[in-house]
């Protein structure tokens, strides 16, 4: 087809938004952080303007301006470059997926619409076809994100039918803990769609059941240990993925009980990186330097880093 | 204060976004709306690009667009037109409330973000603060709708010290059914503010506890009664409110059954008052004709309209 | 009929369960605790067993010690006993409601089954139906707590047909914020039904509607403040009714701030009343005496008791 | 210790309980049912009233009957038999617990109490040890089910320093989605404790993080199949497992959406069987027979059963 696109696979970094320290967008952060994920964590694509990098908190302009940017700099570093195109307005998920057709994005991504929350998959259904068809020869990933979006129509039921109308569709971001729909979604795909998990927290679960790769915000700091799990699980180490996956769990169960969110987590980012991420946007509030420092400490005593 | 206002109160009709049957902005049809609301139902002020208008579905621009061809042609006809210019992006709050200054409208609204759902009183007034900052003289009202954002900050929180941060802080649409919450709110204002009610069904309720006035989206098409059942309640004549409220919410409990949402409404709209407000925009479904029509049958039996 | 009673109006105290400091049942205090409900709170009707009262904690040998020795010391003092006899088991319901009648209990109440949750006005009629069939001849309300039990069937739903189902089906405790589901319930009922209402903190919005009386914990030691409410309301004095609500509300809005259970609630009419009620039982938590006193300072505050 | 006892392993089928077509117990049936698990199952442990088997729905007495009937009848034919002796009240509880004592039991097991729901791991672990304080010596089970029982502390939470306060403390029925918290788990056991598995649609995601074995419903009539699942998984042979499992998926996501609850199931079992264990108790509805029918010759289409 028009749209063949390579098969997305592996760890894929849901980037922060970098701001400057007066909460506008600052470009200039975009390089180093694609060099810092590179070459210290082997993550080798990228999810942009998505839940971690606060894409329904920036204007539509601000997502034009990230998305370019991103597309041009990981040019010859990153195999691919996701855009996250999707918010709760059709017309501006279609001006975003128009817009991310030409700076030559290798795949397109829309959330469930959140505030008016669909109830069947045929109208989810249709909303996506709407987006999808103004930039057809992009690759079309849904985002199953139910816990924040209150959608909650099975991902398999979705899938059912959806290659006819979108002729582009090339898999999920499936950030859900129904791992019956998750496994639903595995079993009834295409060969050249892929199911990329997204709670990081249990990706193992996810690998045993056949997801593909995973999207995921923790792939920022921690991409070179989980990529160590994918190698693991692909060499059939169970115990050894599973220990590292313990760890990781470790981490953030820690962080979830003394306060996490994207602000924590994008703090976390600049202190583990030595990036300047700078702060997240309202309605999420800044983070505490030594709130992220003291979670960095239990990281670096978790993965023995000194 | 430069942001003097008049008190809001009595009923405010919450407006449908009157869409071309290809779904884009029809401004012709806003003239004649105002004046069945005026006229028909004696309605006299308006809450437009809110729930019922789907203002999380529009553009910016398009927005932008409504909002001024309803505080225009309203000009001298409506006491009062409130523009709701939240949404998820705080850039954009920020732009449409600007714009809503030059338009002259009488107040604006910001509902809380509900992608990413705050947790503490102390972050919604921070965003609240930060859309009103740029609109310094219009009368600003907190929307709170807590079923449908998920943000489930009490509203009686957020206003210890909201005038402090803002000024021109007036009022609450209080689109929830925690009544506690509610007379709290009541109990505690200022004598400048208003709090206005959004859950149209049990609009009598919070009468009894205080409340100044009403927003919703049945104002549209049962205005006429409403202002009967709130001349009744002013009057001290409880059972005949009481029976308006009954009837009222039979027709909605009806509906309910039957399906209803903003789709629904609107063509329920439609069949009633006879303007031409087409279907709603994706991802709400259109509503088949039938379906209104069955419900708009149940309404004229209630209200003996032949 | 052989089963007409008494129609059930005014406040109905939810009694506490007295246990002792070992946290047995303590029938000993229940003769001072009827005398001080009449005496010190104006308080004629009691509802045993129920939530306050801890009767999903309790054996079935207990609950029944307990509505016996409630009915007995109540003879001659308070207008009506209800026993509640729902729990998750069919067949203890209907021990406990054959038990109900020799004991001359006024009525009997069953909330709908928490454990595998009905989802239809069908299954719940149905469950209530094989409750009260043992005990035709005693007075039947339904227990409508949808928040703590989870069954959102709407209670108006629930009344369709159910007196042919249940012929000694006298009303509903609905203890619910739905108000629409309230309003229906109260238009579509037969003369010698009673809704009463159990959301204390909003009383005053479910009288607006038309309910009959009030079942609550409150009552145990708000009753003369809330007669009061009761008789302004009857006066047409909203103004001041609404007054009392409010302070009403602000102390539970307080104590729900500071923590407020079923524990604290015992505890903070342990320090009100003078009786000794005792601890609560596990999963319920015994709440330190300090955090009590500083609820019931508020309430002395509040109600000027000196 | 005293209380040692074998791990327990493996998959562990959690029973119907056998009415008469009246609703009444039917112990008749038992020695059959566990002869058909043995035999044309290969299932080797049983986990009896819990809550496949309604045991929230029985009285005490009724609990009593036929935790006695499975221990003597399973004696010499299954390894173990857990008896579920969680309730709403705490002395139901203790009794049922002290009954086991007297019966051989091989284990209890005890879920959150449901209707207060208790809020910290305090207050849980308080009241588990409540009851395991009256049979110290018999392997105690915990049985976390947070999307029934409304109790969200994580088990792992729970675990923390639960061995000194319940020395007989054993392991966890893990019903739950959360993995992390699964993982959390198994992380930090004692090597005697076992995690055994509770969402049945899931299962290879949970052995891929080390769960010890799985308790269900559906192995019951798949066990087979899933003993097959679990051998394949030992072999490191994950794409048959995820076969088996993706199959078995496909037959409960049909089931659910054609409707499936335990009245539904348990008639699939009296089909696939040809046990007669009865219709299921008040509040969940008889199962139309032809509606079991319909599922299971989806299971024999998937299964390959003729």
């Amino acid at each position: 087809t028009q749209c063949a696109g390579k098969k997305l696979t592996g760890l894929v970094a849901a980037t922060f938004t970098p701001f400057t320290s007066q909460g506008e967008v600052n470009l200039s952060e975009i390089g180093p952080y694609i060099d810092y994920l590179k070459e210290k964590q082997g993550v080798n694509s990228i999810f942009v303007n998505g839940t971690t990098g606060e894409g329904m908190s920036l204007s539509v302009d601000e997502r034009k301006l990230l998305a370019e940017d991103w597309c041009r700099k990981a040019k010859g570093k990153m195999e691919q470059v996701i855009v996250h195109v999707g918010c709760t307005s059709l017309k501006d998920s279609q001006e975003l997926a128009r817009h991310a057709v030409g700076i030559g994005a290798d795949g397109i991504a829309v959330i469930a619409p959140s505030f008016f929350k669909p109830r069947s998959a045929e109208s989810v259904r249709a909303y996506l076809q709407t987006v999808a068809d103004v930039a057809p020869n992009v690759p079309f990933y849904y985002y199953h994100l139910p816990a924040l979006t209150g959608v909650n129509v099975p991902a398999s039921d979705l899938l059912e039918g959806i290659e006819t109308l979108i002729p582009s569709f090339r898999g999920v971001k499936f950030s859900g803990s129904n791992l019956m729909d998750l496994g639903q979604c595995i079993s009834r795909i295409q060969p050249h769609w892929s199911i990329l998990y997204g709670v990081d927290e249990q990706l193992l679960a996810a690998l045993a059941l056949g997801a593909h790769g995973a999207v995921g915000s923790t792939y920022n700091y921690l991409g070179s240990h989980m990529n160590k799990l994918l190698s693991e699980f692909d060499s059939g180490n169970l115990v050894q993925a599973r220990n590292l996956q313990f760890k990781m769990q470790e981490l953030i169960n820690h962080a979830v009980k003394v306060g996490f969110d994207v602000g924590v987590n994008k703090q976390l980012m600049n202190e583990v990186s030595g990036l300047q991420l700078g702060p997240p946007r309202l309605p999420i509030l800044p983070c505490p330097q030594s709130h992220a420092i003291a979670i960095k400490q239990k990281y670096q005593h978790l993965f023995s880093v000194h």
